[in-house]
């Protein structure tokens, strides 16, 4: 019997803004990718969302971004390995003390944004993110694309990686992500979306574009929640995956 | 044999600027109030000033502050409790990543500026912080100003507490710091800073403004850094009590 | 026959996030407060409203606030005069190039949140925004709190002031505000909120939390538009307005 | 007889932090490139340095910047043109409202950092840039390097265009610059950087690495001040070049 883990993005408010829907999105997710306030996340939701995610069980990772509120970590920067590395600590060890006031400890990190895709080829950033987990704590999985330079760095310095896939995004026939912008790159459909994670979950093979069928190595599947019909296609997704006989489970 | 402990602010740079000669005043104190991010101190500079401290065995302490980058945190601020609160906490939290990377970890919190002068009296706001410190490490001594909320509800919490005292402030014959914009407020002359300072470790007593010979409590002096002249200052301060027969140590 | 001005705060999203119904507010006020920003209000967002509320002949006045995104501009600080102004001058001026942009002009200034109510009775404060305005532009009105030190300071610097009450705010028989926090401050029922808002445009009238009837000097009420129910609300209002046979158009 | 402007960066502190001699660039440079609060200059700075530059007669340029305070706008991003195009007419317009206080007006956009090397190739953010000036003022000119897609691009839009070249910096024989960090980029020896100035100013023409006599066409010389040697090196280039029969004026 497989398993599968199912993370998403949470706690990506600010002050008086609100994104995501936290509480309804961690009575789905095994896995929350928690915001460390340099993409979004104040402190009082940080400590806010992991007192939620403890209750609950649900795993708390940091998702680690580029210092750009105004620009919520879309916004590729070229930032400096050693100031990079330092970020990407500082933003850990933030998360930790909520983590652990909760009961609980950061178990993973994830990259955000513009940063999460550029580490996926950008050799000297990948490094720097690696360095930065190194320094807060040299056994915290990494979560990433299958492929990257950051899950390949990741375990060449000897840190977990676990993989993961996106059952709204097409891949190409390589096994790669469609990019953002081409047509068809996103898959819109909520019942497409649905059958492929399970197919995603139980089989590791989705449909590419073009037609194959292709092998997709994920321990996770990332959903999304910021939109209320988002956490309505990720309760769906659960319930199916459930039906299906996956165990919906945080990776080891 | 008495024994003192010296605390400065350091790492108030941000980016491109810096305030405070690290290298040289971490040669002078025993205590380093790290700056966290709020009012000064970016990431990769609270890296580096934990690695110097922890190499010349200079205690790391949280200088903990509003978020007002702007007004290097001394425009008070109304901050809701539940809010601050949390801030104190993932500014410690940062902090920490980096002491425990240099093979130490954060031994105290002070706050900073305007918060510092907060809560001398404002119980909320007092409160507030020693529930962030608290939510950080439940275990972590607490640096201000003898009779402050700050220090009462930190003991009442169960926190250690530690006093300090100002060599170039004068003080009431109450015991209390004459204001800032009072006249005779700060003592400018080195001399008088030196043999102050001396007067306060080895005996626990200072001349106040109006002349009176008053107790001073304190377990530590503050120390400034912030001009060349500062650090030199600094330096005469610690050559005098060592002269003096007393020792300049961290407290425990 | 009366006339009475709408106002309500807009463009109140920063980057990722959004707050208010823009488009729909702008088809129910006649002064639209936009962010500047310092408490929300993104350059593109600032760019977006301006043309926005030039197509449909709404004024443009800028809100200005506290530098404090986290905060959103409603915890009170203690910004240095001198610091006040000039950050006061920085945001009229910035918005003044989107409302040119669009063909027309910032009309008027409205401080947001705790600066609102801190130049209620804070002669240091008051006068600094006053100050800020006049180095921006000495003809630009003040829109504010009648009674309220910010409008008695920027009379006698000879700028033009328009004064402004809350349908959904319960005043005292002395015609100030019931505080937040006391019970009945806020108006919860809509249908009271709509006939109060006719009261206080056809005569100048509303009564107190007591029952007395009382005098409300108003030549704009300010409608609050950050939630669904809330521009419906504003639409309510503004239609009845019309039925009772009140101009609704801004102040001159 | 030639003529040349001399611009240089001013204004570049933030909060409590300093960067320039101000007070003292201001009396050698003509054009004063002043921070718009993105990679520095907070309000008060900006207003002072206006009141300073436009007591001594020297013209005042919007220094635009990427929004970006921890990294002093040295990283370049990927800011969506249209987020970049507001963000630059934001800071022009708040500059403005200083420089009017101050009795004159903002008389040229020079990019900053970043931001500055990337539109030297980048169309899209290049254009971006142009679209920001033109939404403030479109008969502003643009200050930048010579043959950079800046230029030609502003020069299609109908703004006037400034070059400026760099009497510090080593030149190719194709009249580019040697990239920094390559050998030799950076002339560091002050006789020469003093030469070239009056060699570019007199004659249009430097000695390029590799020795080639090369012509750099500039109507103005960028100097640099953030270091109190940089400004001693600048009087020394204004004196020598008012030796040479230069006449030292800005650009018309």
């Amino acid at each position: 019997m497989t398993a599968i883990d199912l993370n998403a993005d949470l706690g990506e408010g600010f002050g008086r803004w609100r994104l995501t829907d936290d509480e309804r999105l961690l009575s789905v997710v095994t896995s929350a990718n928690v915001a460390c306030g340099f993409h979004a996340g104040d402190a009082a939701t940080m400590r806010r969302v992991c007192e939620l995610a403890a209750e609950r069980g649900v795993r708390i990772g940091a998702q680690v971004s580029y210092r750009d509120l105004a620009g919520f970590g879309r916004r590729a920067m070229d930032v400096p390995p050693e100031e990079l590395t330092a970020e990407i600590a500082y933003q850990i060890g933030a998360l930790e003390v909520f983590a652990r006031a909760a009961g609980t400890r950061v178990s993973y990190v994830k990259p955000h944004g513009a940063l999460y895709n550029r580490v996926v080829h950008d050799e000297e950033q990948a490094g720097a993110v690696v360095d930065g987990v190194l320094l807060a704590d040299a056994s915290l999985p990494v979560l990433g694309l299958p492929g990257s330079r950051l899950l390949e760095l990741a375990g060449k310095a000897g840190l977990p990686t676990v993989t993961e896939a996106f059952a709204d995004r097409a891949y190409t026939e390589e096994g790669t992500l469609v990019p953002r912008g081409r047509e068809g790159a996103v898959v819109t459909d909520p019942d497409a979306v649905v059958a492929r994670s399970v197919s995603m979950a139980r089989f590791g093979e989705v449909d590419a574009h073009g037609g194959a069928r292709i092998r997709v190595r994920a321990r996770s599947l990332c959903l999304h929640g910021d939109t209320p019909g988002a956490v309505d296609l990720a309760r769906r997704i659960r319930e199916r995956l459930l039906g299906a006989g996956v165990r919906v489970e945080a990776f080891a």
